[in-house]
C-alpha cells in the first residue's frame, strides 16, 4: 500500500525510464483536470491574476492607512489628490479581477460574459462605497490592538507593526467582496494575508467590531464563523466545522452553518480549538490549548489544567 | 547563568567598546564555523543557489499545473512547446544544483567533482523522468482537497489558492530527489514551502495517494513518517518524533525511523501530536489537540474531551 | 448584535451609496487616527523603513554568516574590505532608521531631533561593537541546531536551511537593538522573521546561548521571557503572560515581568502552553500540547497523556 | 513673432495662473488630437506595447546568434529546445502587436478586428518562415563587417560590440514585417534601434548582402531607398529624399520613390549626404562630406577638397 | 607631449605600483574638485536626483499625450482622476528638485535654504500653470511632423514613435523650467533626451510652433537660439557658436547671444552647420551640409553644390 | 541583383513556406557562423557579460567622482571603506571578465586557461594602480569642459550632466586595459558610452590631458589616433582612416597606424573630418564640416566658406 515508489527510485537504480521529449507528451496529453485549456480568444476565460490583485490590497491599505502604508510624507491635499486616484485605480483592477471571478466559476450564458463585466462594475462600486465603513472597523481594531497588549507602545505601532492587524485588513475587504457575492478573489486576498502572517480568516467569516488576534501564526477562522465585537484571539486559535453532512453522492454539503458563534467580549488564549455550529456566550473566557465541541453560556471560564 | 549581555547594555552607558574596524576583524578572524572559507577556484564547493532552485521549482509547477501556472492562456501547440523548453531549462539548472549539493556533503574524492557532475547528470535525468508519477499524485491530492473542504468552489480553486496543494506540490517533487539520494537540494526546497504555507513537510517522507493538508499553518510532518492513501490533516498538526538513541558520543542519531506510520483513510484533526515510531490504523480519526504516543489499531477514534 | 453589514449587503441590492469622490472626501475626513499627518516637512517625523531596515538586517546576516550569506566565494582579502564595507553601511542606514524610531515615539524636546540624532549616533555605535558577542551566540546556536536535530547533515545545513537560525539571528540583533533603548525598530525586525518563519520571538526576550527552535512555526516568545542555556523549543511552543495587571484606567499596564523564565538545559515539546512569570526549573522537560501556568522544580517531567 | 512666451516668465513674477485642479481641467479638455480616447472595452482599439515588442526583438537576436545574445552557454540539444519555445513565444507576442498595428491605421470594418486577427497569425507565420532568410544575410553583414574593419579583431567581436550589426539586425527583422504589409510596428523597432545606436534605417528600405555600416552615429536611411550587395557606409551619411510634390492639399505625397538607389560594392563616407530617385553606380566611391543631388555612373570617385 | 602614459604601460611589465588600499587612499586624499564633500546633514546640499527628475518627466508625458504615454486605456473620469493625481506627484518631485538645483548653485544666504523652498515652490507652480501652454505647443509640432514627412502614416505616429517628438517634449517642458531661473534642473532633463535621441536642444532654446525634428541624431541648438514658427531641421543640423568673447581671466563670458536667429517657415536640411548670433530669414532654405556663418535674407536658398 | 526579397513577399501572399519547427530545425543546423557552440563546460570559453562590465564601469566612476555618482551623501569615514570596497568588487570582476576576454580571442595553449587567470589577475592589478592617474586626467578634462563652454555654469556641472565627460570617463579606462593587452573588454565598454552618447572614441586611441568634447553626437575617433594636451572637439567630428592597406588576402591589415595625430591646443569644429595618420599641428583650427585630408602646419586655421 505505502511508499512503493520506493522501490523504483533506488538510488543506485536511477536510469531514466523517459527522454525530455517523452516526458513532456506524457504531461501535454495527461487528462487530470490540472491543465487549464487555453481560451482560445475567450475573453471570459482568462485567470484572474493573483499579482493584480496584490497590488489593489497594497492600494486598499494606503487609503485605509494613510501615512502608515504607500506613500509616507504628504499633504493634506496631496493626500486627497492621490487618494482619489488611487481609489479608481483599484476599481478599475477590481472590475476586471472581478469579473474574472465570475467567469472563472461559470457565466449565467455560457460564453457570454457581458453579464459578468456588467455585474462586475455594480460589485466594485458598491465596494468602494463599503470602505469607509471598512475603515471604521479597523480603527476599532487598532484602538482594541493597542489596549489588548502591554507590549504595546502605542496605536501606531500596531498599525505599522502587528500581523494581526495586516491580517483582519485583509480580511474585512475580502469579507466585502464576499458579501458582495464575488467568488474566488475574496480567498485569494485571503490567503495573500495567510502566508504573510499564518492568519488563516476566511473571507466569509462575519467579525463584529474591535477584533484583536495577537501574535496569529496558526489561526483559523472558518467560512460560517460569526464572531462579536470586543473578541482577543491568539495565536494557533482554530473556530472550526466539527463534521460536515455529506449529501447524496457522499460529498460534503457546502455552505451550511458549521463553525463557531462567538459572542461579544469573549477570549480565547492559544492553541484552543473551538467546532461546530456552537455559541460561546458573550463575556466567557476559553483557555489555552482547549477542546470545544459544545457551546457555552455567557461569561463562562472553560480551561484545561496542567499537569 | 541568564542575561548577562544585559548588564554591559544600560541604555545609559552605550559607549562603543570597539570600532568598525576592530569589529571587523573580530568578525574576520572567528574560527566558528560560521565563516565559509573562499573556494579559491575550486568550483565543487561553490553553495547552491537558493534562487535558482525556487525559480526551478517555480518552472515545474507551471509543467504540473498548466495554465493555473506559468503563462496563463497558450493553445496546445505552444503548450508542447514551452514544455519541452521549461522541462530543459529545469534540467540544466538541477544537474548543476545537484551537482553542488552532492559537493557541498563531500565529494567522493575530495576535490574531484567528475563523479558528483556524472551523477547529477544522471539523478537529474531519473527525476524528469518521475514527474509524470508526481503529477498523477498531485491529481488525486487536488480531488481530494475539492472534496474534503466543503468551502472549496471547484478542484481549480484548491490548484489556484490552496495552501496544502502548493505544499505538497513542493514536497512530492522534493521527495524524488531526496529518493535519488541528493542532499541538502530537498530541503531547501521544502523550507521554501515553509516560509510559504507554515506547512512543513520533510523531504523523506512518504506519501501515497489523494493527501490534503488543510488551512496547514503549524503542520510538521518528519522525516521518516511514512502516510497511505487518502489521509487528511489540519492545521497544527505534528507527526513527529518522540525522542532520538544517541550514539557513543551522545549525538542523536541520524536516520533512524522514528515517526509515525499512518495508514489509508485516516483523519487527524488541528493540534494534534503524534510522536514516535507508532502506528495509526487505517481508518482512525485523531481529535484535535490530541497527544498520542502509542499506536491504534484500524478505525480508532481518539479524541480529547473539553472541560 | 453581529454581522449588521450583512444586512446593507444582499447580492442583489449593490446600488453603490457613494461616489468614488465622496469615499475620498469621508476617508480624508476621517479623525480616527488611522491617518498619519504630513510632517509638513518635519524631518523628525518621517516614518522607519521597513524596507531599509529588512536590507541592513541581510547586510548584517552577511556579516555574522560570511559565505552562507551574500556574496558566497570571496577571499580573505575581499571578506576583509567588503565586511567593513558592508558595516558600514548597515550602520549608516540603521543611525537613520534608529533615529526615526525614536522620533516616532516621541523627541525628548517636541521638534527639536538632534538629541534623537545624537543618541542614535551613540546607540549604532554600540550595537555595532555588539556584533562579535551576537556572533559568538550564533555559532552556539548552530551546534545546538546541529546536534539536536537527528536529520541535520551537518552545521552548515542548519545556517543554510533552518528557519530557527532565520529567526534567532533575526531575535538576536533585534535584543540588542531593544537592550539599546531603541523603540519600533527591534520589533519591526522581529515581525520580519515571524512573516518569514513563522517564529514570533518578542525582541525583549533575554535568550542564553545554545538555543534552538526546530520547526517553529507558531512558536510566540514573549517581551519579559528569560531563557537559560541550551534549551530546545518546537513548534507551537507558546511562552506568554497569563494575564496582565491593570492601570487605573482599565489598560494593561507596560512593562511588567509576566513571561516565563526558562531555565538551562530545558526542553519544550510542540505546542506547549507557558503562561505567567513561573520558572521552569533546569533540566525539566515539558511535554507537547501541555497547559503549564505555575512553575516546575528542577529535572521535572510535565506531559499531558494521551488518550 | 518670437518667443512671446518668454514675456509671461520674468523669474521674479511666476505667480501661478492656474491651480492644479484647473491645468487638470485644461489638460482633459484640449481638443488636440493628444489625447487618446479610451477603448471602452473596444479591443481592436488598444495601442502596440513597445516593451512587448522590444523583447519580442532580442528574442528574435537570441535565435539568430544563439550562444552570442541571450543564454550564453547550452548544449546542442537544448539550443533546439529553447529554440522552437523563442520562436512559439515570438509569434504568440507578434500575434498580438501585429493585429494591434493592423487595428491601429484602421480595421477594414470599423469595430470588427477579426479580419485584423486572422490576417495577424497569417503575417507571423510568414515572417517567422522568414527568419532563416534574415539569418543568411546577417552572417554576410557579420563577414563584410569584420573584412571591412581593420580595428575587428574577429567576426565575433562584430556580433558581439558592433552597433552596426545591431541596428541592420532589427532593420532586417522590420523590414520582412514591412514587405508584409504591417503598419507600426516596423517602425517601432526601428526607432528602438535608432535610440540605442543612433542608427535610422527606415523598416522600408531595401538592403541586399554584406551591408556594413561603421560606427554609425547619424545615420539615415530613407524609406525608399534601394541598396545593393557589399555596400558599406559610415557614420553621419544620409541616404535622404531631396524634396516631395504635394497633394491637392499641399501635403507631402506618401509612398514615392524618393531616396537613392545604391548599386553593388559602393562605398559612402562618414558625413556624405544623398539625396533624391538617384543611382550611385555600381563600384562608385563617395567621399566624406559631400553632398549628391544627382546620379553618378559606375565605379565614379566623388570627393569633396579640404581647403 | 603626447602619450607618455603609453610608456609605462608595455604589455610585457603590468607589476602593480599600488595596492588597492594605497589607490583607495590616493583617490580619497585627491583634492582634484571630484570628490563632493559630505553635507554633513546640510539638507540643501544634496545633490538633484536624474532618476527622480526622468521619471518626472515621464509622468508629464503622460499629461501631455494622455492615452499615448502611460496607462493605455483609460476612461474620461479616470483620465481626470489620474491627471489630478499625476501632476500632484510632478508637483511633490518638482518643488524637491527645483530646491536642490537651487541649492546646487548657491543658497542666497550659504546655508539657509528657506528661500530656495519658497522660491522651488512658487516657481514649480507656475510651471504646472504653464502646462497647457505647453500641450498647445505640443499639438502644433505634432501637426508639423505629420505634414512634413511623407513617411508618416499618421499624427499619432509621430507621438508614438518619433524620437523628434521626444526631444521637443523634453526641451518645451525644460524650457520653461529654465524661463522661470532654475538652474541645471532644465540641462538635466534635456540631457536626457540627447541620450535617448542623439538631439541635443540646450533648455534655454526659445522655440516658436510647429516646430519639426527629423531624424534628428546629431542635432544641436544652442542656449542662445531663436526658433520661429514652422521651422524643419534635419539630423546632424547644428545652430551653435562661433566663437565668444573672454572676460578678463581669459574664460569665455556666460549668458552672451551668441546663437542664430531663425525666422518663420525655414527648413535647414541635414549636416548644415549654422554658426553666431545671425538671422536666417523668413522662408529661406538651407542645404544639407551647408556651412553658414553670415546672415540671409528672406527666402534665401543656400546649398552647397556637389562635385 | 537587389531587392529580390521582395519578389517573395507580395503583401497578399504570405502562406508560410515553413512551419515553426522546420524554422527552429534550419536555424540550429546553419554553419554560418552566428552560433556560438555550448563550451561543454570548458569554462575558458565562457563569453564576457556585458552587463557585468557595465556595473564595474558604474562603480569606476563612482570612485572616480565620489558624492557626484553613486551614493550621494557619505561622510569621510564612509567614502574611504567604500572606496576599498567598490575597488575590491572591481577587481574581481575584472580579473573575471579580462580572463574571459582573454581566453575569447584564445588561450596560448588551447584549452588550458590558467595562464590567462594568472594574466588576468596581474592586469587588473596594474589597472587599479592607474585609477589616481586617470582621476588626474579627467579632473584636467572636467576643468576644460567649464572653461570651453560658455553655458557651463560650473564644473559639477559638467560632471552631473555632460555627455562628453560621460564618454570621456568611460574611454580613459578602457585605454588602460587596452595598454594593458586586453582584448574585447574595452571595446564594449567604449561602446556602451557610444550607445548612451553617440560619442564613438576607440579604446585604443591615445588623449592627453584637458580633452573637451562638447555635445559630441556623431564624434568618431578611431583607433590608432594621438591627440594632445588641451584639444577640443565637436558632434560630428570625425578623426578616421582614409584607406587601409590590404594584406596578400586583400584584408585591411589590422593595427597599422591609419589615424590621425592631433597637437596640442587644436579645436576642431562640428562635421569635420579629419582622415589618415596626418597631423593637425599644435595650435591650429578646424573649421565645421571641412574634409581633411592632409595635415596642416602648427597654427594653421581650416575653414569652408559658407555661399
Amino acid at each position: 500500500m505505502i511508499d512503493d515508489l520506493k522501490g523504483t527510485a533506488a538510488p543506485g537504480a536511477c536510469a531514466p525510464a523517459l527522454t525530455l521529449d517523452q516526458v513532456a507528451d506524457a504531461l501535454c496529453e495527461a487528462h487530470d483536470g490540472l491543465t487549464r485549456e487555453s481560451s482560445n480568444g475567450d475573453a471570459h476565460r482568462v485567470l484572474p491574476s493573483r499579482a493584480a490583485l496584490v497590488e489593489a490590497v497594497e492600494d486598499l491599505r494606503s487609503v485605509l492607512f494613510p501615512g502608515y502604508v504607500g506613500e509616507p510624507d504628504i499633504g493634506r491635499d496631496s493626500l486627497r489628490f492621490q487618494m482619489v486616484a488611487t481609489l479608481d485605480r483599484v476599481a478599475r483592477v477590481l472590475r476586471e479581477q472581478v469579473k474574472r471571478g465570475l467567469c472563472f466559476t461559470g457565466c449565467a450564458v455560457p460564453g457570454d460574459c457581458a453579464p459578468c463585466e456588467a455585474r462586475a462594475r455594480d460589485v466594485t462600486a458598491a465596494f468602494i462605497g463599503r470602505l469607509p465603513e471598512v475603515r471604521r472597523l479597523l480603527a476599532t481594531d487598532v484602538q482594541a490592538a493597542y489596549e489588548g497588549d502591554p507590549a504595546a507602545t502605542g496605536p501606531d505601532e500596531t498599525i505599522f507593526c502587528y500581523p494581526g492587524i495586516l491580517a483582519v485588513t485583509f480580511q474585512r475587504i475580502a469579507h466585502q467582496l464576499h458579501l458582495l457575492g464575488v467568488p474566488l478573489i475574496p480567498r485569494i486576498i485571503t490567503e495573500h494575508a495567510h502566508s504573510l502572517t499564518g492568519i488563516d480568516i476566511h473571507p466569509g467569516a462575519s467579525i463584529g467590531e474591535r477584533f484583536f488576534v495577537d501574535h496569529g501564526t496558526g489561526v483559523v477562522v472558518g467560512e460560517t464563523c460569526v464572531i462579536g465585537n470586543n473578541v482577543r484571539i491568539y495565536q494557533g486559535v482554530t473556530l472550526g466545522a466539527k463534521s460536515f453532512p455529506l449529501d447524496d453522492e457522499g460529498h460534503p454539503m457546502k455552505g451550511i452553518p458549521r463553525h463557531p458563534v462567538v459572542e461579544d467580549d469573549v477570549i480565547i488564549y492559544s492553541g484552543a480549538t473551538v467546532l461546530g455550529r456552537i455559541t460561546i456566550g458573550r463575556g466567557s473566557t476559553i483557555g489555552g490549548n482547549v477542546w470545544l465541541t459544545h457551546g457555552v453560556p455567557p461569561d463562562s471560564r472553560v480551561s484545561q489544567d496542567s499537569r
